[in-house]
């Protein structure tokens, strides 16, 4: 199976965060590959990757940097593939992932999502896909209403056990 | 041509900037409709609006908010179609509704795009769509070479000019 | 007794802090519940209790969201019940809580507490209630007294012990 | 008619935008009182006014302030009615008197509303009353119709007119 | 020996902070009283002794809080003496606590120092107290010069030790 | 008479605020002298002054400036005189302006006013001097009842007067 | 004369701003180019221009960006010359450009000047070229020193009109 | 071997991060020395030094302070070298820091890395003096793509191993 989502990230040290982005990916099916790349140390790799995304197979990119996080900007300045970016959290409460991500000129958008917002970014690309693939968009509405489902539950266990034992055994975990 | 992108928005006072997704999308070909609907004040009729999207040939769609900005958020809540958010600036520099629109919780992603940047949120849209269509797909490379060509003839004219001069005619205008 | 506060949450992850206002209500006697609501998970739910709230003999909701917090903005949208808005602290120190929260349009009040201000949410609610209720007025006076003579009663005893014996007995604790 | 609102305000400054919450308390026929009343400048005559507020009548009280917004905190240090805070845009984008407004110490609650949130301190304020009022709680849900039919009929004028000739008009007036 | 610096402070967890403040004026010789008095808990405490603290012999006084921080502002308000304001880190790293103690109204000014800069309030208290006190202003001098000699003590260390070392010996404390 | 409050400030476009210092220190008779004299451009000359102050018969400095604003602790680097810090408004809302005055770090205080706080940059210093001269604080408390004077009489004004009227008189002024 | 300083910015809207960095570099008689090259728009350009740079004989890059700003971290990326970042200031007080030009990750260094410090961006390319040219090092001996002089004239002017008639004169200008 | 690059902190606590500066330059072979000069507690010791830096043969500066950040920029105040500031982290995130050191006046720039960058403000230094050092810019690119091609040997790894067995070992470690 052809890998049509491509997650690519600034440092290995991004990893366990996105992680998750893997997970809700191969929950959903969709085969994809991973990629340390960084935007400052590996500029060309970032662009070869960018540039060749499309001819590779690849339908959604999603890049993931922190600080001065440059990684989704200049992926989506090689690409016309949508990419969505992740800031990721370090110093300034990851307020400068987010605005280094998310304020792109006219002309070359970038996809954001929440500081560390690895299952978003996944669902958004499986929201892409689905787009024009009835069975994904199924399964896509199935997911939301589990969300939906879980919510009930919990409703339900809190009306059973009342707020403190709730709790106690939520701690108790 | 049935409608394929619904563009909302919180307010009418945000359709002078919202306006630029209409006209890159009408630049593209891309029928597109487009409401003022209030996540606070008419919350009904955002969530059969979002409800009803898919079924009514919809494929992406974008949501424009300031303040407090839930517009994007309670769309995504309602609907599997791509969500794409656009802060709207008001109070405290447009950083209010960037967060409130970008830090959506795992489950249900927003796909946020600039302070104001209505431009980048339609381009996300067509290039959402261009995933399977072939022919978009082209006319994106080609826009994405225009942006780059737009620059070297600012360059040319610049080294013809010098920067003196090539202020001069700038401010002029 | 007929429940007339709703507390709702975004997550069962807010529930240990906004045990706070379960107790203070309950300190004043005020029959309340607990939902887990979130805005974004089931939006269905969150409508349906807010449109009910009024004829289920609710007077105030407190609604509690980190994040993107839309809950207490969707809820007021649903009702014209007062609604307390509560940000959780998670990323960004709460910021994006609380502008979530607090930067509602024109038409549309959120009565806004401190960043995981849980009990303040319900001492506001019983100020509510006690607009028109003689006795919890009074309860609030008292209330009001005894926090002025807590005040009081750690002046004695840091006059009595001194600067550093009153910091070795609290540390000590 | 007793007035029930208390409408106070660090400075005359304040007025015109502070306007909103008087205009809107009339529209429901609810009587109100305006007063400025600086925390910093007249400490004695704001402690005085929230004291005797309950036995003067008023059953709310809204208190805008810029900068280090301190009149609704001192207000609510010294009464138990609700207090409805507004914070008002100054330097640093309204942030300083939103923080000081909002970041209460539990004990000492204060509603906080948006910067410069004249208009929906007042309708929170009505809110409140009308917990307890039948009439004005119809009230309310008439005046919250009215926001959806305004955005109804917005949408269908954008609907006759297109996005252009709307723009137009509304430029033009 | 007349107390001449009041030290007062939101909160009794302040203290382990505020206690610099007592340690540095005992280091000067400044005899000082400790009370916590909470503008919101303890209003008419604040303005009690704000008022009759030139008559008490107070000189200066340094008031601590975090949060929506009114206690500097509100002695402010009701004394002539000047005010030391110590904002206590809390939520949003601070900035809500220094926005509120700082922003003070034209006509009513406090005297703030930096986020939990306790030891700075006893320094400004002691340069307040030494403008008219030769003795005093000698001490400071000397102090000053004392912080100067530790720079360079340290520099001295540096160049013996050498950085590895001087770093493992600093850890290995 | 000699001067005995110093004025300095980073740059002449500082004078048109800081000019407020000036007047109301002239209003309450206290010799000073101003200076504009940069911690960056002149950096030698501002040592000079600051080490020569207090033999010069300074009793107090207040030192603006914006940016970067080193001007107040460079001074209290070279002085043990009270040194007050007027952050003045550039960009970023003069954030950096008054996190660059007031976040000194221990041993070295700046009695840090608001931004742009000339006004009250002015009275602190009064304050200060007012601790040993009785006259000078019998002036400061004529001129605190003042301030309560000119809130009552807006507060009768705007009685007799009405919102509206109020407000069309200070409009058309 | 071979240009060694190179001048690139993101856009031409930059170059009002980016002329300061011109004019103080032709003041210094230091040869250079100007440039229009956005990182997202026109990114081969950049990174071609970048890896020529040390070959074509640039010995500093002076790269100006707002919003995410990118542009100086992907020439940095692609060079060992020294890269200056010039953030500009657009949306959210330039803090966006700040960020996104200073956070950048271990190896990949940005020397980065205020927002829009078009001026000193200029200035620190010359005391890079002045560290091996005893000409230039002069020259900006000098240069620092007519620093001082204007303060010093300043201060001459201000002492001979008083303050009065200094604003007078500025304010007439 | 001449020291030619010279690194001051505010304080030995800075030591730790700063150390990074030394190992970086050491790696290059840059001899170098350490000082801790604080400009608030050492000010003159501060002038000297960089009044005298280039005379000592020194060819850039490195400053590194936190808080209200002044050393850069006063060591700027008195050298026409290189200055490169390095923020540091202390409270509100480095913010502080950053802004006390990047927002430098037109006339005095500080070349500021991000907060906490010392490696970077070592490498920057490098960049520096290879301008008119060959051999120095050699090691330099040769630096550069040893980064890139760690970036490769981490993908290849990636490859191999997988996601799940390539974070198994990054956390064993």
């Amino acid at each position: 199976m052809k890998n049509i989502v491509g997650i690519i990230m600034g440092s290995d040290s991004d990893l366990p965060i996105m992680n998750d982005t893997v997970k809700i990916l191969e929950e959903f099916g969709i085969a994809n590959e991973v990629k340390v790349l960084s935007a400052h140390r590996a500029p060309d790799l970032v662009s070869e990757y960018a540039k060749s995304a499309r001819n590779n197979g690849l339908k959604v990119i999603v890049a993931a940097a922190g600080g001065a996080a440059h990684l989704a900007g200049v992926t989506a300045a090689h690409t016309t593939l949508p990419v969505i970016g992740v800031p990721i959290k370090g110093n300034v409460e990851g307020l400068d992932a987010l605005l280094a991500t998310v304020q792109m000129p006219p002309g070359i958008p970038v996809a954001t999502v929440a500081v560390n917002g690895a299952k978003n970014a996944g669902l958004l690309a499986i929201e892409i896909l689905a787009v024009e693939d009835m069975e994904l968009s199924k399964k896509l509405e199935e997911y939301k209403k589990s969300l939906q489902i879980q919510v009930e539950d919990k409703n339900k266990k809190l009306e059973e056990l009342g707020v403190e034992k709730y709790l106690a055994e939520k701690m108790g975990k």
